[in-house]
């Protein structure tokens, strides 16, 4: 899905990985993005639709296991790591580097969503370029 | 998007409008998705990437404008209205009936999100077909 088939008009590309985990617009937007694609990965587990947040704690483990931690100053809150996983996860759909299915499918792999969102993370990672 | 496309593996098919409108999976399930296609409409309209949540009376007022209020028994909250909205939203996401960037696109062509969301619900209303 390009883009324009996203209908999306504003802009989004950032210069660097730091820039991106540390930009509170698309964390604001992850987070949206994060609940969604994990409501999907849980209705897919359950079979059945349904909703969920996804908690602060997971998502900052997640960014830790994913080896991204290092990116960041050294004095971050809970929130704000996960501010940045979200940022990123967003980001790499944004991009067009990780398509919503793909994250929903790595979030079903396994019963646990830190195990999940770490390799939604390296993925993301690993894929996104920058000029 | 197919099903298929999706990633999708879970039943969500209902037979009548009514079924959906008081689908509680549904509504969970949707509302994290009318989250996240609003904060996209929104990060267009500021040109930058923001998140939000939809007011529950904002979504209650829409389904009213869109016709759909007689649907449902006489007596339900805001909250339950609000509900029944998510619901048929990512009801026609998930049938194909009503794409994100179709939803994005409605969202976006008015400042009112009670308009905007009127129109994605007459949408949904009017392409969900039952066997």
């Amino acid at each position: 899905m390009s883009r324009q088939h996203k209908g999306l008009l504003f802009t989004w590309n950032r210069g660097s990985l730091k820039e991106i985990l540390t930009d509170h617009g698309l964390a604001s937007l992850g987070d949206s993005y994060v609940n969604f694609v994990y409501s999907l990965a849980l209705s897919n587990r359950k079979r059945e639709p349904e909703g969920t947040k996804v908690k602060g704690s997971i998502l900052a483990e997640a960014l830790r296991r994913a080896g991204l931690r290092e990116q960041l100053p050294s004095r971050m809150s809970r929130h704000a790591l996960a501010d940045a996983a979200e940022a990123l996860i967003v980001y790499a759909w944004l991009n067009d580097r990780l398509t919503l299915n793909e994250c929903v499918r790595e979030l079903g792999k396994t019963d646990d969503p830190v195990d999940g969102f770490t390799c939604v993370l390296v993925a993301a990672k690993e894929r996104i370029t920058f000029p």
